[in-house]
């Protein structure tokens, strides 16, 4: 079996799916899954929609990747709407989240020699945040089981804060810190909402002392919390934004939007990568943001959301404990001595995907245009295997 | 113009291309560019290959991203083939050469680690090559010019060494060091064929001071060099390969082989990335995959290579140095007190796409399938630039 021969990265399940549609899954023995997943927070539109495979479909003929010496006319396109959607003013483009973390934190600590020296060298990073499995985002990553050993030394300049936590920001920052960079609902950490006020404050002390603010939106972003970013809604306006994830619906993207301060802090030669903004990856991009655009979608994904942690708190169903989320980003406290990981692989045997995220939550992260009858196939499984827990 | 929005990483010419065929490419205005260039040694098949295009579209239908707790068909087969084509035992995949290079730093520093312990930590590089962007990777890059106060303090661990210097490596290793990195082909340091007795013998003296060898075949992988691997050629035989740029043909992959002492490094969570060996680009690789495999196609990047090389340096120029290479990857050294860039943008004026590399090198790396016709025309726009240079 060939999944025996690839890095299972997250000690694979075995199970090999061969296509879907919707948020409706098959595998090769052609069973069904209803997709609470979406490829772990990617596929925004689902599986085989049809305007965003025919915008793939169309642009492969045309050319799939160029070199960024050059633009393609839809990468330009595709830039002019991002920044006129988001209100920054620039944007770098990558392939992955790590890719897009390792560009903000190359721009923070450009921005903290320009603006301090040496010794404006420090990052701070939430506790218990995500960021990415490359040397350096792994090390921003707040939580010590994700630093073995055997990885180090892993990088320096990085210092984490407790979110919420209102003293901790009034010493943290100083002429020492470039930025502070902030996961606005930590996905893998077990779906944590940082306090809009908190942040609001963090961020202004960290201003205060000199620093950039960054969000980190490579999960939280392109409508999965039912805002285009989830920092616009917190209130804390990031000098710099890192996406990925969902942005391109399903194709390797990842990136920074950065405005303000950061602004002009990356010169030509600075940054780079070969695939960087491909302009096939750039069509799927164009789809994604016209879709989160159109008038009542993202109230529908904050009105989906609020359905479903509605319904699964109503159970109240002694083997979960809280349900919280924002958006279509939820997480299922599992409690009663049960095991999240348990109810995953229960669920997938039952045909449901879903994930675990912290120390024993459950994580549903569907496709952003998940149908209703979709919700409520998928919560009915839930229902009845959270009752055979 | 959307590119001054776009973080020009290379100081972008003002080129907005929107589609192609085969080796030619067309701009915005319906300018027409024969393409020595590939998008940076990516577009390995060129621009709208009918066998790649097809499926693309076909699996943009199925599905486009799962996610790396499970395996897509596609995937499955195409890292079996892979492996069987290449004799390596396991593979991570992940989205470009800087995310493979960080797969491979963090495998030679478990594997040190599991060896050695907190001692064994050098990873060597050579001397003028690159790695890619990531902060790891750029400090691995071994040329200064890529190391600026501002992204400081870079990641500890990485030494450097003298391709071809038969001294250094008598005395370079010891108990110290992890890997030995060899870039087999400096694309960006100017297309520098490290010498296949040296690269054996550097090896053999790694492998005795207990270190594993990898090869970073993000730019010679897939073909470029006539071989699959370079590293085939060269007979080394690393542990590891990174992998990148051409092996799906122009959608963003990248990864690494391993084998040997390097099997079961990496176990489940150790490393992963959303992205990492998405279906789609799954299905173009092993379009790429099979056509490399076609009897004499191989024999024909090496055919074509020696051809223009041949074909150059007949020209006997007065602006041209040294004309070398291996297969498809072609450095024609610029002299005469000329400038590679002055030239680059001229030949992009006259229709020709090319690049760069180390100090005042055009740097040739054209799609492997590239017609008679292409290159002829090709080089007559070269020979007629380099003469009016
Ligand atoms: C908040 C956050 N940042 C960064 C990453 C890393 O993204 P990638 O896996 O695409 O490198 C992730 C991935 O889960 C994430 O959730
Ligand atoms: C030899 C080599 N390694 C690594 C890289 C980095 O690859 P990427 O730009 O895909 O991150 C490159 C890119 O040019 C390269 O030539």
């Amino acid at each position: 079996m060939g999944s025996k021969l690839v890095v299972n990265n997250y000690g694979s399940f075995d199970v090999v799916f061969t296509h879907g549609n919707g948020s409706t899954m098959y595998d090769v023995n052609g069973k069904k899954y209803i997709d609470f997943l979406a490829g772990i927070a990617v596929n925004s539109l689902g599986t085989n929609y049809k305007p965003l495979v025919e915008a793939v479909q169309k642009q492969a003929e045309k050319e799939i990747h160029i070199c960024n010496y050059f633009m393609s006319d839809v990468g330009i396109q595709f830039a002019e709407e991002l920044l006129k959607a988001t209100g920054f003013e620039g944007i770098y483009f990558g392939n992955s989240g790590g890719e897009g973390n390792e560009a903000a934190i190359k721009l923070a600590r450009k921005y903290g020699y320009l603006n301090g020296g040496e010794k404006r060298r420090v990052i701070y990073t939430l506790e218990n945040s995500f960021h990415g499995r490359t040397m350096a985002t792994l090390t921003a990553t707040g939580q010590e089981k994700f630093h073995p050993a055997y990885f180090a030394p892993y990088v320096e300049g990085f210092k984490t804060i407790k979110a919420n936590d209102w003293d901790a920001i009034k010493t943290a920052f100083d002429d020492t810190t470039a930025a502070l960079l902030i996961e606005c609902v930590q996905g893998e950490g077990g779906v944590n909402i940082v306090d809009a006020e908190w942040a609001k404050a963090a961020a202004d002390e960290a201003r205060k002392a000199g620093a950039i603010v960054m969000a980190d939106e490579v999960q939280t972003g392109f409508g999965r919390t039912g805002s285009l970013l989830a920092s616009d809604e917190l209130g804390f306006k990031p000098e710099v934004v890192s996406f990925a994830k969902g942005v391109a619906g399903g194709l390797p993207m990842g990136g920074i939007l950065f405005r303000g301060k950061a602004n002009d802090v990356f010169k030509a030669g600075d940054h780079q990568s070969t695939f960087a903004g491909n302009p096939l990856a750039c069509a799927a991009g164009l789809v994604v943001l016209h879709e989160l655009q159109k008038p009542g979608f993202l109230e529908s994904v904050k009105e989906k959301g609020e359905y479903m942690r509605k319904e699964i708190a109503s159970w109240k169903n002694p083997n979960t404990g809280d349900v919280r989320g924002k958006g279509l980003m939820i997480g299922v406290d599992i409690e009663n001595g049960k095991s999240a990981l348990e109810l995953e692989k229960k669920l997938l045997a039952n045909g449901l995907l879903t994930s675990t995220a912290g120390k024993n939550t459950l994580r549903i992260v569907p496709p952003l245009n998940i149908s209703k009858e979709e919700i409520d196939e998928g919560l009915s499984i839930l229902k009845k295997t959270l009752e055979t827990l």
